[in-house]
């Protein structure tokens, strides 16, 4: 019986990386799921601990049409590192070097570094990383440039994108190649860095990142207020911007959510005032604007909320972020699953995009909370159901088809931060036409023409609703961090 | 005797874009050149009034695979504007429409915007677009966007790319596309739009940019400064940095420049001092910290630099950029020609470079002069040569490359803001391994497979210096406005 290609192929990996292969039970169980939580086993996983392994491991793949899935820690909310066709893990979470450059205020680091310890690191050298998705604590650098991640900087900072200068990786070939340089500037030739900024593992594999850094700012003051309306929280980045304050977060809670956070903790964040949107700001600003700036939002919180706090304190403006945090916890004690949509609209379509909510709430007696990055129009959508209950999924389902219909008619984009992966794939075609959906397909075709890298993500329709959901915790679950 | 298909292709564009055709000699002569002054001779020059004639245009000329060179008013330096191998010629200078929108801080605006009217109708609104390369007040935004132009505070604010949010344009096969939205995160699909951005119109044609917009900022102060040395000068930026100081601009000339300029002019810039690398530094922080960062700055300078100076008005200010501007006009007397190479290098090579160019110019006993944003790495490296002397033309060419070998092995790149064009074509291919090489033709070949789009530029090798020049003046230098 001739060999299976596949089998030819593992020994082929074994006898090349063999020193690297992962080959227990637990091994192949933990790396066949992400945050998505839907199983597929690959045949094995390729834990490098070298760059070139990575390019040797692709080489081979490559030549048995093998698939292959890249994988930090698969804190992917999306799926973007389920292992869905099966094959081989590339588990790039050893490659987690961290080298600040303080002189050229650059940081070089591998795809396996953890985002809140290159930010420790640039800290203590009085330097700033400023993309901090709420996963920071054990998300990968690699992820985050796979999906161009965001945070709650973005409105001041911008995204990882804003900071990549260049990334060297390999092809689906297994050729070594670098886009970009540890320059500011940079006009030569095609610009495949910020075309694999992005592409969620489907381009290419990056094995190290040249991220540039800016000072740390030296003040922080954070502030919490309750307002009277949506219309006026959602209002207001553009309204604080005009009158010359800008805020390096400004979070948004919907009045939905607040109130389900009020009940599952028993006490109000504004004592007596029930349930109201509420806002979440930090100033960052610089020496004695700091104060300046802070009048001017005080000012303008007198006349506009119900009522606001400034923290006094670290401590307090931790409890502050607590009640952000507290706005997603409370939501998954109300049902077994939730579908996070991190949707973007334009900012000054932000108060539709909410009413819109509001009206689907009503219509499908669904449980919806809002919250989000309303200084840049990224709102998380969440949508609590029961996925025992084939009824309510549906609803949901259909709440979430129409949802993303209305983003795309608003000028958005049905992602801002997490990625198409799986779980957006039934709405992604949606977001282009024809000739951009054929065009981004040529790209793919052109850079992997054997559709090895992360097969089955973005451009092919995956319904998770339809699957079973693993119960086993994450690494960074069982220390029950919570992600918004 | 058969038509000749262009003769097919030029009569189905008379029967449906007649009434956007220039065809005047003056037309097609003012047409077949731009600031490289390398002249070819279009077919036909499209001047479209509304974007479908793009669209319209392209899809005739992909029928009949003529070649299709879009230009907006021919400032590029490198020759991306030269209907290389003839064909039509689309003029966007037409599709110049600028629309703040102040809610969302943006602005729409076609790709025949000029820059310096775009940033004067967003000041007008209290809006600031940073991007401002020296040739704003004539080249376009379309222009800036195919060679994601820089210009002096990028230091601090970034460069084109870091401002467009969207594009939409044309497929070479006259298809309508558009690259992201108008929000300010973005993780659905592939970044095509980045991807266009720097493409030297070899990858689609721009009809519409979404840019954003930030504050306006309130204070400017200007500082000049005499240093003792090219290296206190060049490890300025970083220095200043870690002393907090964030400068909007800060320029360099290198000592060569300025012994040519001071004679140029007839006076020392600082009386007595003769000729010394100078520094030009912006600062513009709001409110309070101006004062704290010039305090900062004016004790750097006391300790550091042979001299200096603080503006105390506008008009001192711009007396300060007069020299600036004075280091590029003075160098053009000195011969007929200039290569005027745009190289970056990480921040901490500068010196090296620096030093490199000064052993050039020993050796070769060419006239090179360095000057530029030594706060981003990119220097302009300015070659004065007769062209009319075939040896010098030789040696420069040799330097010139020698150059290039040198910025790519200290991890630079060829180009920060001009663009490849034809005029970096001979050495293009230094800054790339084999797999890149051929994963960027790849994907031209994918976007553009007839190869209409600009041909020539980019990939192909073309060698300017053995080329005539045109002597007749582009629109704008009939104002004599000169380009560093």
């Amino acid at each position: 019986m001739p060999k299976n290609v596949n089998d030819v192929a593992l020994s082929e990996l074994r006898r090349d990386l063999g020193a690297c292969l992962l080959s227990s039970e637990e091994d192949i169980f933990s790396s066949s799921f992400d945050g998505l939580k839907i199983e597929r086993r690959p045949s094995a996983v390729i834990k490098p601990e070298r760059a070139e392994q990575v390019g040797r491991a692709l080489a081979l793949a490559n030549e048995h049409s093998v698939p292959v899935t890249t994988r930090g820690v698969g804190s992917s909310l999306t799926g973007g590192a389920t292992p869905l066709a099966g094959g081989w893990v590339l588990d790039v979470s050893g490659l987690d070097a961290i080298d600040v450059d303080a002189g050229n205020t650059l940081v070089r680091c591998g795809p396996g570094a953890v985002v809140a310890d290159l930010q420790k690191k640039a800290f203590d050298m009085g330097l700033f990383y400023p993309p901090d998705p709420s996963s920071k604590k054990f998300c990968t650098i690699g992820g985050n440039i796979a999906c161009n991640a965001g945070g709650l900087r973005c409105v001041k900072y911008g995204v990882t994108r804003d900071y990549v200068l260049a990334l060297s990786g390999y092809l689906a070939t297994g050729e070594f190649v670098t886009w970009g340089r540890a320059t500011r500037k940079f006009a030569t030739g095609y610009n495949l860095r910020d075309l694999w900024i992005g592409s969620e593992g489907t381009l290419g594999v990056v094995t190290e990142a040249v991220l540039r850094l800016i000072p740390q700012p030296s003040n922080r003051r954070t502030f919490i207020a309750a307002c009277p309306s949506e219309e006026i929280a959602l209002t207001a980045p553009v309204a604080l911007m005009k009158l010359g304050v800008r805020p390096s977060i400004i979070e948004f809670l919907d009045q939905w959510t607040v109130d389900c956070l009020q009940k599952y903790t028993g006490k109000e964040i504004f004592p007596g005032l029930g349930a109201n949107p509420v806002l979440l700001i930090e100033l960052d600003s610089p020496g004695t604007s700091l104060d300046t700036e802070s009048k001017i939002l005080e000012d303008w919180l007198a006349e506009f909320s119900l009522q606001s706090s400034v923290a006094k304190s670290e401590e307090e403006a931790e409890e502050f972020w607590e009640v952000r945090r507290q706005g997603s916890s409370s939501m998954k004690k109300l049902a077994d699953t939730k579908l996070n949509e991190d949707i973007v609209v334009p900012l000054d379509r932000q108060v539709e995009l909410v009413g819109f909510v509001s009206s689907l709430r009503e219509k499908s007696k669904l449980k919806i909370g809002v919250f989000g990055h309303c200084g840049d129009g990224n709102l998380h959508v969440n949508f609590m159901y029961n996925e025992s209950d084939a009824e309510e999924t549906n609803r949901a389902v259909g709440a979430l088809r129409e949802l993303m219909q209305k983003v795309v008619e608003l000028g958005g984009a049905i992602s801002g931060e997490h990625g198409v992966g799986l779980a957006k794939t039934p709405f992604v075609r949606m977001q282009f036409n024809d000739a951009e959906w054929r065009t981004m397909k040529s790209i793919k075709q052109a850079m992997d023409p054997k559709g090895i890298l992360n097969p089955g993500k973005i451009f092919d329709v995956f319904n998770p609703w339809e699957q079973k959901k693993v119960s086993a915790p994450l690494s960074w679950e069982r220390t029950e961090e919570d992600l918004p």
